[in-house]
């Protein structure tokens, strides 16, 4: 039990159950009527790491926060606390919202029999460190080893086999949201890098046409992108290099987010198959003159470093900062009492009602903390808005509204506060967005020569020019122990300049990163 | 591949694709613009066997209405169609929202370590023969074996000990839906016996005594009843025979539904803990004298076997009947075209956006396909109410409204459809619960002897004295070769009578029956 570190804020853990925001009926949550009034007065916790030192700023922030549990006994493996298990569910309702448009939810099994997860012979060489094997049912040992699907497409393809039959079953578009193992041998990660992937949200589609597949990578590519700009979050595309595709595919495209710390985060992958699966299950179709073809597929996977992004991009020194669309509480409404005030009280629980009503997530926290504590304890949670209501607020028919982006206070007046609350939501996740975006923005260095990335690169991203070439590109990572992420999408990939290796002239720009 | 049946019902699949409906936007699915258009006119698909041939009739409609694919090549493993995974998605959607009152949903690993799994005697001794084990990571023999959880308490209890300090923490309620596993040796069959459960829901809650846990049991009941009652479905409830309960407990109430064929479904059951689990893992709280107690627990639980309650409850020859709340189309209109009618296809399309727009879930049908194989497909698919407008009904502004459940057709005025809809789609889930409990009650028979509850028990339940020992109840079961399911909740457990084994006079009547 040594990893267990000690639980200085547990305090927290109470929190996180009485302000519990209910889905079906609008029902505002008083903290005072909850089991938090029968509390000691909160301690002052200790405050955050500076989000300067990120890795330690990152695991306190878990911890605090309540988004993951690290102290489960086994190495990889991590508890979702149920505020960060809210999280989990509001961000993949955005991901089911827009699969949902020409896609279709469905479950395939978790456990893969060894002879078909054997059968592509790049997918396993890619995987077969990573598997873990269940040998033993019971006391029996089992007669043929089931793999835990590291990722599902020895899993689905014996079943699209069955399933595809003529080009008018085609195109096919199912996806499922489970959980995958690797058995990572390097240093885990919660949310990066996990042994249990609890959240993969995988898509496998399949196509007539080589062609067909590759408007499919880049529409999986869009809808990435927009899944990303609901989270406030500015992304890179780029398509892999050769040596850095998924094992078995033509090619993978990657969506990219760069850290605090200046190392980027692959945040969601697309690879284009061609029929290299196909040829393997056999899976074909009968074309519009009745040949048999081998189909052309694609597969493409968010997992919970969604929310790994979410957290790290927008948190600040006080704790967790929340896009609105994501966050379990929308809105904290807190009285500022002197003394006993039925007047503030009312028009609190007024304004609460209010916002329920309409959609509002709202907590009115009329516990008996003092307000600084309070407020200590929302911006840790990440709460976007906070509403102060005061004798002076109440005397001109306002309250103080707090924005927990920028810490802006402004005054709003209470019988329009509905819409002062909906802009405000508004103009919060576009500040976030656009702050996310100059940050991403400063951090990509133009660099003309390997020495300029070897100086940049623990800063950010080093933008360079690269003929292409496997050789060369291979080179350039050696010698700045870096990996290239590709030619990105847009201008960042376009430029004039020489390979650094070959010195050949090039109008491509290649951005490489130290990855998570 | 020998395990692979024909799919002569192939052409099912695409239905399944053309009808999806948006989650988002209001939208109607026009079946003409879909793909489905460019198909060849539907086959006649052979008809269900009779539900009187209940496994057989399960065992097809599975496969013909798209829930389960049985066809994946590991035993008692099974790949959810898209449209059953819909009905899944809506069914759990009701048990979120019963629970999410005072629960919180929460995620914990699928693998436990073998020492924690090992630490609670009688819990291991109930799961020893069923428990899969991962042993390799990759190449790599692991230093502790893992467990695939067969459900979660020896993952979750550990951090229970962590998390819970004070009095003030309790009760803590949480909840996960995951996947579980058994290493099932007996028959395996889609959504009943798997070995692996893709929907399991456990709850596992903490409180100071145990009279607060009884509580807990009882609360879970009421939730489990109120879930199955939006399905439509009577249930009975008993607490277990000592013999039968869930290893690790005090004891154990259950709540079962009766299956066509006379045999009942264990379908939700719930555990008092006591402090059996908390001593084994070392879970205690401060009262509020300051002195350390043990916490009392209990955990309980539903799988997928609700699905194959709702299924097979309602069911009928033609295939599916959904309780409209949980079927994924709501509504099917088909126009009666005799010629292009404009009119026609017109007053479809109003009724069509004027449902949609009100959140119910509708086709247009308006493919190619002669009316009747419309009607075969859509009443496959438990379509609850079917909407046909042809040229005499427009004449007289109405439409030919025909019920799922009962097969009745009635006139309704097309200036009233959403009325006239909703009130079908409750009289619809009424009529559902009302024959299903007059089924059940039907099949409850009381007998005096065992030798009578042998002539019924392959007819349903019976009902005979027993005194409430031990040894008289086993003697029981070996004799009629049924279990007790226990002495059940309400009148059914109450009368008059002697125990068939000790001859004791006793106001309790016990439960037999068959059991899946």
């Amino acid at each position: 039990m040594s990893r267990f570190i000690p639980h200085k804020f547990l305090h927290f853990f109470k929190i996180l159950i009485a302000y519990k925001t209910k889905v079906v009926a609008c029902t505002v949550n008083y903290m005072a009527e909850t089991r938090n009034a029968d509390k000691k007065p909160e301690e002052k916790a200790e405050s955050l790491p500076s989000k300067s030192k990120f890795s330690e700023w990152y695991n306190e922030l878990l911890l605090v926060s309540q988004i993951m549990d690290v102290r489960y006994p086994v190495k990889g493996l991590y508890v979702w606390f149920p505020f960060g298990f809210d999280i989990r569910k509001r961000t993949y309702a955005i991901m089911r919202e827009l699969l949902d448009k020409d896609h279709q939810e469905t479950m395939f099994p978790l456990l893969i029999p060894e002879n078909e997860f054997m059968k592509e012979a790049e997918h396993i060489k890619g995987f077969e460190n990573e598997v873990y094997w269940v040998t033993h049912g019971g006391l029996t040992e089992l007669d043929m080893k089931l793999a835990l699907r590291p990722t599902s497409e020895t899993a689905i393809y014996p079943m699209y086999k069955v399933w595809v039959r003529s080009h008018a079953d085609l195109p096919l578009r199912l996806y499922q949201i489970v959980n995958t193992f690797r058995y990572e041998t390097k240093h885990t990660r919660p949310l990066i890098r996990l042994r249990e992937i609890t959240s993969f949200k995988e898509a496998h589609t399949v196509h007539t046409d080589w062609d067909d597949a590759a408007k499919q990578v880049e529409e999986a590519i869009r809808i990435y992108q927009e899944f990303y700009r609901r989270l406030a979050i500015p992304t890179i595309v780029s398509r892999r290099p050769d040596w850095d595709k998924f094992p078995g595919a033509d090619y993978t495209t990657a969506v990219d987010v760069l850290m605090p710390d200046g190392k980027t985060l692959q945040s969601g992958t697309a690879h284009h198959l061609a029929d290299n699966f196909a040829k393997t299950f056999d899976i074909k179709y009968e074309d519009i003159n009745g040949e048999q073809q081998y189909a052309h597929q694609t597969c493409y996977g968010v997992s919970e470093r969604s929310i790994a992004a979410l957290i790290s991009v927008h948190g600040d020194d006080k704790g967790l900062v929340l896009p609105p669309e994501v966050a379990p509480t929308q809105v904290v409404i807190i009285p500022i009492l002197f003394g006993k005030s039925d007047e503030i009280s009312k028009a609190c629980s007024d304004a609460a009602d209010t916002l329920c009503e309409n959609g509002i997530r709202v907590v009115l926290d009329d516990g008996d903390d003092r307000p600084g504590a309070k407020y200590y304890k929302w911006e840790m949670k990440g709460v976007p808005l906070r509403i102060e209501i005061g004798p002076r607020d109440l005397k001109n028919n306002a309250a103080t509204v707090v924005r927990r982006d920028t810490g802006v206070k402004e005054t709003a007046p209470l019988n329009n506060i509905l819409e002062e609350v909906k802009t405000r939501f508004e103009s919060i996740h576009e500040n976030l967005f656009e702050k996310a975006k100059k940050s991403l923005d400063e951090r990509i260095f133009d660099c003309a020569s390997l020495n300029e990335v070897k100086g940049k690169i623990h800063k950010g991203i080093a933008r360079i020019p690269w003929c292409g070439e496997r050789e060369c590109g291979l080179a350039m990572e050696e010698e700045v122990d870096a990996g290239i992420l590709g030619i990105p999408q847009g201008d960042v990939g376009k430029g004039k300049g020489n390979c650094p290796i070959c010195n050949k002239e090039t109008g491509n720009m290649a951005i490489m990163a130290r990855t998570y």
